[in-house]
C-alpha cells in the first residue's frame, strides 16, 4: 500500500482524487491546501503550515500546482520532508529544476520524480524508445486537438474579451506528410493551427479583437489563427471541457532500402484526469524505488516499466510481454 | 564501447550487421556460426565450437536464432559464457524460458535479456505503460500488414504450391471501432484478414489448393482468408520483402465522464532490420546494467529507458524530456 498526500486543490489535485478508485494499492491520507476549509468534507485535509507533522505518515506527496511559479519553489521544499512526484512541464527549465530537487532530496535522503504527465511524460518515453530503436530518424511532436491554457489566458487579456478558449490543432496535411515517410522539414506554421472561441463584451469591436489576437507575438503571430465569436450560452455548452492529446512520430531508415515509421497518438477527454493518472502510477514507482534504496531526483527515464505495474513481475511478463 | 558477438547468420543476424552504422558505440567482434566459411570475408567469424575462447573478449552476445527450437537451448547455454540478448517470441513459453535463463545466468554471474524486438518488445512496453496510466481500460493488439513466417510455411506445405507468402492484415473497420472509444469485444475473425499469394506448380488444381488453405485448422479456418494465384515473376517482383507492423491500442475511462484513447502504431519495411535495431539498443543497456551489478534474467520491463539512450542522462533530459 502506498500512502499519498496531495498538495494543491486545483484541476490536477481534484483529478488525482477522482482517479483513486483505479489505484486500489494507493491510499489518500491528506490534502494540503492554503485554504483547507474550501475542500469538501469527505476528504482528509490539512493546512500547508502543518506539513512537517505529516513526516513519516505518507510515502509520497503529489505536487499538483503550476509550473510557472509554484513548482520551482514547492518541489525542492517538499522533498526535504517527503518523497515527491510533480508534473513540472516548462521544458527549458527542466535541467535547473532537476538540479534543485536533486540537491534537496539527497540532503534529506528522499526520492523525487519530476516532470511526469504526458508531455513531458508519456511523449518523452515514446521519443526515447523511438530514438533508441531507430537512431537514424527525424522526430515530430504534434499537440492537440486540445485546450492550451497559456494561449487561452492570452486571449482573455485582450480588451473586449469576456470569455475565451484556444485550441491547438495539429494539421492533418503535415501529419500525412510525416506518415508518408518523406521526413519533411516543417515550420511552426505548417504543424499547428490555432483556433479561438471568444465571447465578446457587449458593444466590443470584434474586428479589433480578432486583429489583436491574430497579431499577438509569440502566441499567435507565427501561426494561422482562426477566431470564432460565439454566444455565452454556446461557450458554456461546448467549451468547458479540457480535452487534449497529440502525436509523437519518428520516421527513419535502417539502411537506404529499409525504413520504419513509429507513431504514438493519444486522445484525452480530460487532460488533468490523464495527467493525474500518470502521477499516481509514478507515485507507486517512487515508493518502490525508495524502498530499494534510490535517492535524489529522477525522471520517467530512470523508472523501469515494471515499477509502474500494480502486479508482480511474473504476472507482468505473463500478461503483457 | 560495447563489444558484441552475433550468434546465427540468418535474416536477423545479417540485419544486426547492417544496422551497426547506427550504433557507433557498439563494435562487432565476432560472428559465431556452424558454417563460418559461408559468411562473407569482411566479417570476423568463428566456429560455434570455439565460443569458450571468446569469454572476456565480448561484452554481450546477440542470439539471432529461431524461437521454436533454437533459443530455448541456446540462450541458457550461451549465458553461461556471456551476457546475452535474445528475441524469444513464443509468448506462451516466456515464463519457462525466463526461468531457464535466470538460473543459468545467476550461476555464471551474467546478465541475460530475453524477448526483445517489437512484439514482444516495443508493443509490450506500450501495453505496460498504457495499463499503468489507464488502469480501467481494454487492450487491443493488431498485427500487420505484414508477412507471417509461420503461415507462409503452412501454405508451402500444401501439395501443388510452388511458392507462397501470407500477409496478416488488420481490419480497418475493427480498428475504427476501437478508436471510436466503444471498447468492443472482437473475435479473432473480426480483427485480422489473412491474404495469401501463391505460385502453383504447373498443372496443379488451384481450386483444391485454395480450399485446402482456407480450411486449414489453427492457421486459416478461423479467419477470412483470401488466396491470390500469381506468376513466379510477380512473386519475385512484389513479395520478396519482409514488411510488418501493427497497432497497440488501449481504450478506457478515468471516470464515467472522462475517457482516454492511447495508440502505438508502427510500420516496418523490414521486420528483421527493426528487430535487430532493438536488439542492439538492449545490448547497450545490458552492458551498462551488468557494469552496475545486475545479474540474472531480465526483460524490457526491467530496463530504465535511460539505459537505452546512447548519450548522457543530462543530454537525454535536455533533448527528449
Amino acid at each position: 500500500m502506498t500512502n499519498i498526500g496531495i498538495f494543491g486543490w486545483g484541476n490536477l489535485g481534484k483529478a488525482v482524487a477522482d482517479n483513486l478508485h483505479d489505484f486500489p494499492d494507493v491510499q489518500l491520507k491528506v490534502i494540503f491546501s492554503r485554504r483547507p476549509h474550501a475542500i469538501e468534507a469527505k476528504y482528509p485535509v490539512a493546512s500547508v503550515a502543518d506539513m512537517p507533522d505529516w513526516v513519516g505518515k505518507i510515502d509520497v506527496l503529489l505536487l499538483c500546482s503550476g509550473s510557472a511559479t509554484d513548482l520551482p519553489e514547492q518541489t525542492p521544499a517538499a522533498v526535504k520532508l517527503f518523497n515527491v512526484v510533480d508534473s513540472f512541464d516548462t521544458h527549458a527549465r527542466i535541467p535547473a529544476h532537476f538540479t534543485a530537487v536533486d540537491s534537496a532530496a539527497k540532503v534529506a535522503g528522499h526520492l523525487g520524480l519530476i516532470s511526469a504527465g504526458w508531455d513531458p511524460g508519456l511523449f518523452s518515453l515514446a521519443r526515447t524508445y523511438f530514438n533508441a530503436f531507430l537512431p537514424d530518424g527525424t522526430d515530430y511532436t504534434f499537440w492537440g486537438k486540445g485546450v492550451s491554457q497559456g494561449h487561452s489566458d492570452a486571449i482573455r487579456r485582450v480588451a473586449g474579451v469576456k470569455r475565451g478558449v484556444q485550441y491547438t490543432v495539429p494539421r492533418e496535411d503535415a501529419i500525412a506528410r510525416v506518415r508518408s515517410g518523406e521526413r519533411p522539414a516543417l515550420t511552426t506554421r505548417e504543424k499547428h493551427l490555432r483556433e479561438c472561441y471568444v465571447v465578446a463584451e457587449k458593444g466590443a469591436d470584434c474586428k479589433k479583437i480578432e486583429a489583436e489576437i491574430k497579431n499577438m507575438p509569440n502566441y499567435f503571430a507565427e501561426y494561422d489563427t482562426v477566431v470564432h465569436f460565439i454566444s455565452e450560452e454556446e461557450f458554456e455548452r461546448d467549451h468547458r471541457a479540457m480535452p487534449h492529446g497529440g502525436f509523437v512520430l519518428r520516421s527513419g531508415n535502417h539502411t537506404s532500402a529499409h525504413k520504419s515509421l513509429l507513431e504514438l497518438n493519444i486522445k484525452l477527454d480530460s487532460n488533468p484526469h490523464f495527467t493525474s493518472s500518470v502521477l499516481l502510477a509514478y507515485a507507486r514507482a517512487v515508493h518502490r524505488m525508495f524502498a530499494e534504496g534510490r535517492r535524489g531526483c529522477i525522471t520517467v527515464f530512470d523508472v523501469p516499466p515494471a515499477a509502474l505495474y500494480a502486479g508482480m513481475p511474473e504476472e507482468l511478463r505473463k500478461n503483457l510481454l
